[in-house]
């Protein structure tokens, strides 16, 4: 088994994930994520909401997750988010047109390449069906909508997606969400919920799946005058693959501070720089293993036409690389689509410090003059000497002005042009904010957890396979096993139990089989303390308090169980000074 | 403005919640959490989670939104999951056929009338389209389904349906998560999640939506030995509204304590009787008016065909009664369905403490002579002696023996039967688990919860807003103000709150406007304490702590503030008492 199997037997065998709906055959690219997966994802985000929300001062909200039509109209969703499907005329299967291009061929960025290029590779190498075996040649290479659609009501009339990411469903209503902002940038607005896309081929477990998790940030600032807290990381180091490095011949990872990355010019933003510095942090707490971990920027050819610099943040597991946040200054783009399609005002009106008072060149033309002069004409030379004062005012300084519309020229007597400069005060103007966006994959970053966590050793002669997750990721802080059933023992540890859950630790009783498989069972799920309340506990109140990583034991007092545990588990003590 | 009314315009204004995509017009029935209603959910979900997970024990799931067509044949959601609906040939709008006929007539369970019965009382009392006024007499009644329907992949080979109620997530998983109890009765699965209904006329803000959010308890229990705890809520309060009251022409509420209740047999099920009596006590915690709250005994024409009794919990909110949560005692009827349907194993083997050796009568009829003897109908005289020795072993006393199949009758000497009784030693049997599910809707709770928080006083002469949260469940706990942003206060305040937050409380900083006015923000999102830092608090270390109900306030050093808070924001401490 290569690791990405044995991460899913233990997944299922444990409660992690398994495929869902099993009993029915399933439906590729559905995980239903078990007690201690579901409580594994639960932690990953509350470090999430922690460090993202909470700290930045930023604020969450929960969009629903199927939107209406001209939602995905204006975000270029409906047109544009497809991928290329080819069908197999022989058995009916549908495949990835640019994968079945990759697998066959050198090309590594089929994606990017248009339709009848892909089915013309398809014939010139004989590509045949995965499926069947039958040759594809000939076969049409369509786009097919990855977006689940549906009906909202009865009937067809108001059809309904789910959403392809969180983000729109803030991006849309930045109306409302700017008030309660008071109008002031920057702010940010987070979310953390299901998104959906309809993958062709679903595949790698929770990598490449049609129904997930995302945490993301929209933060919206002011291009001209914000700027970000850069000093809070800028000691951070960042392992960072440039574009530049992926296209050298000898280029490679280097390792930067969040400030000499800003400095040299290799992250472009700051911006985005800040959030890499920020998350990097964040993944070292959550577990995400260093020595398997870059940011890698996004290749010219596959920047999204609205992003003007993009790094993702990739995980090394079973030796591919796997994005688990993408990082990108999306501009405003996605504002200036929403305002476009809905007509509703998409800005934040910025209050200058001081009213500022700037000069206007008007014109008033006399029309009683125009019309005479210049019969049908006379409204467009209005405009076009409208048009002119404010490009050139400086024309109207000699006697005559000349303007020309339809490839005609047309010379007006300046009195007649009404032409004066306004004094206008203003006290400021209508910003449309720039978006920062980090994108996190929650199912992505719960696999590379647990693969990175997965450790293999021997105790006591026996193999063992345990999780060294952080205490604060763990589903289950504390095993809480009596060495038997009787005695007094299950009582006592019951009641410890339940002094432990109340201090908000979640705990697990297991009072099943020898006490050695009882640590077995806590580690390969990756609890990082078990206690044991045996004879001893009852005759002195002491317990043994067992670490997983070390397998050391020591005993302790039941009276300060409790607040050791509390302090290990934030990582405000250590086991080795107890 | 009623008090519905003035809800959702708080709800808009302060960002608890308002209609999704309302710069493309909205969809009716999505709902988008603003930043304060998100907040507010999210502490309700916890709230639910430590009561109904953690404190008894049980694990939490999270499976997929999208499941696959099978799941809901078995389920009976894909036939059984309709609306009445009718539409107008006039304006072409679709309206629920049950609630035009109820607006219309005296009738108040029109749903549970036959379509044809409908359309008669449609035509009997010339109904008009409510949209148009066209007479909707003649229109066909047909039903309607309410899930959400898509396609799994290319093509429409893969329907999939997003499930109408988290629980079928639990249902279909339970071999799998039977393995992880150790298939050990009775275990608790919960869920919280979206669920979705194509609601034909959403309505009522948060209470009749498309898109919503359940939790859900799945208790899987032995009928024939498992009990629950039910001292531990024996003495609560339960304001029981019975079918039988319901019936009655002076009947009313009773106020019985959960063992009344059971002895007297008004809640027919121990499980459910005790899911109520934890259940007040948690709508209590989480402030759930109880001069507003009943439970309320379903009908019986009301009770889903597999509950043998069901109960309501139900908050009144501008006079309606509203259901916020199903007690249901289900049997095994979604494990048979299951079972049935994808043809796995829903059973849980219980171990006999002592195997259990029982009589087991078969036959093993000598076919040469059945053969012969009766030509093509051997075969099923056979099976009929097979069958009747299970039934009336007794049969088999004499020297014959006579079997009826087809109509004729078949006499057999018992010698050519092989009739004998073998003694089978059993370990264990199968048992299919009964299920107690309470079922809360996260929506209503939070319109619940805000409707009976929303507070009325007149303060310094002004009236104001506010409301009554418990500190628990606010969205933010601490508003944090600097009297002014200058000499140092700016700066102090700031550490304060960074202080705060570290400490896990949700703070708001706001500097902007006079102290009444943010004091009158923060009371309408219902933030039980402001700390404002003044010129005292440089010289002196300490700040104005300010209780939202009471609009009390007291100096509290600086040093000890956190400390407070945490007690108050807990529950650990009074504010009398600082």
């Amino acid at each position: 088994m290569n690791e990405g199997e044995r991460l899913t037997e233990l997944a299922k065998r444990r409660g992690f994930y398994f495929p869902a709906a099993g009993s029915y055959g399933g439906a590729a690219g559905f995980w239903t994520y078990g007690p201690q997966g579901a409580a594994l994802k639960d932690n990953i985000e509350d470090a999430w909401r922690d460090r993202f929300v909470v700290r930045e001062g930023h604020q969450e909200i929960s969009a629903p997750d199927v939107m209406p039509e001209p939602v995905f109209e204006a975000s270029g969703h409906l047109d544009g988010f497809d991928d290329m499907i080819v069908e197999c005329a022989e058995c009916g299967a549908t495949h990835r047109a640019d994968h079945v291009v990759e697998d066959a061929t050198d090309i590594e960025e089929a994606e990017s390449l248009p339709n009848e290029e892909i089915m013309d590779l398809i014939a010139d190498h004989d590509i045949e069906c995965p499926s069947c075996g039958a040759a594809l040649a000939g076969e049409p290479v369509e786009n097919f909508n990855l977006m689940f659609e549906t009906n909202i009501g009865p009937g067809s009339s108001s059809p309904g997606y789910l959403r392809p990411e969180t983000a729109q469903g803030i991006f849309v209503e930045f109306p409302q969400l700017s008030e309660y902002a008071r109008n002031q940038l920057p702010f940010g607005v987070a979310q953390i919920g299901k998104a959906y896309r309809n993958e062709i081929s679903p595949r790698k477990s929770l990598v490449r799946v049609r129904e997930f998790t995302q945490a993301e940030l929209e933060h919206f600032v002011d291009p001209e005058e914000d700027e970000p807290p850069l000093s809070v990381v800028a000691d951070v180091e960042l392992p960072l693959y440039s574009a530049a490095a992926q296209q050298a011949e000898d280029g490679g990872q280097r390792d930067l501070t969040v400030r000499e990355a800003v400095d040299e010019g290799v992250v472009a933003s700051d911006w985005v720089a800040y959030y890499l510095g920020v998350a990097k942090e964040w993944y070292e707490r959550i577990g995400v293993d260093m020595d398997r971990f870059r940011f890698r920027q996004h290749l010219p050819g596959e920047l999204a036409h609205y992003a003007s610099d993009c790094w993702d943040a990739e995980a090394e597991v079973d030796g591919d690389w796997i994005e688990i946040t993408g990082f990108a200054y999306r501009g405003s783009y996605d504002l200036d689509k929403h305002a476009d399609h809905s007509g509703e005002d998409y800005t934040v009106f910025k209050q200058y410090d001081e009213p500022v008072t700037v000069e206007r060149p008007t014109v008033d033309p006399d029309m009683s003059y125009l019309g005479p002069e210049f019969g049908g004409a006379a409204q467009q030379v209005a405009d076009e000497l409208a048009a002119l004062a404010e490009r050139d005012p400086d024309a109207f300084d000699g006697d005559e002005v000349t303007v020309e519309t339809d490839g005609e020229e047309y010379t007006v007597p300046v009195a007649k042009t009404g032409f004066s400069v306004e004094e206008i005060t203003e006290s400021g103007e209508h910003v449309r904010p720039h978006v920062v966006e980090p994108s996190f994959g929650v199912g992505r970053l719960v696999y590379t957890v647990l693969a990175h966590a997965y450790s293999r050793d021997e105790v006591d002669g026996e193999e063992r396979t345990y999780l060294d997750l952080p205490a604060e990721q763990a589903p289950t802080t504390v095993g809480v096993f009596p060495l038997m059933d009787k005695d007094g023992m299950d009582d006592l540890a019951s009641e410890i139990a339940g002094d432990l859950r109340s201090a908000g630790l979640s705990v697990t009783y297991d009072d099943a089989g020898a006490i050695g498989r009882r640590y077995r069972r806590q580690d390969e799920i990756g609890t990082p303390y078990c206690v044991t309340v045996d004879y001893e506990s009852i005759e002195e109140g002491t317990v043994t308090l067992r670490e997983r990583d070390t397998t050391e034991q020591k005993r302790v007092p039941i009276d300060s169980l409790t607040d050791h545990l509390v302090a290990l588990s934030q990582g405000e003590a250590s086991f080795d000074a107890l």
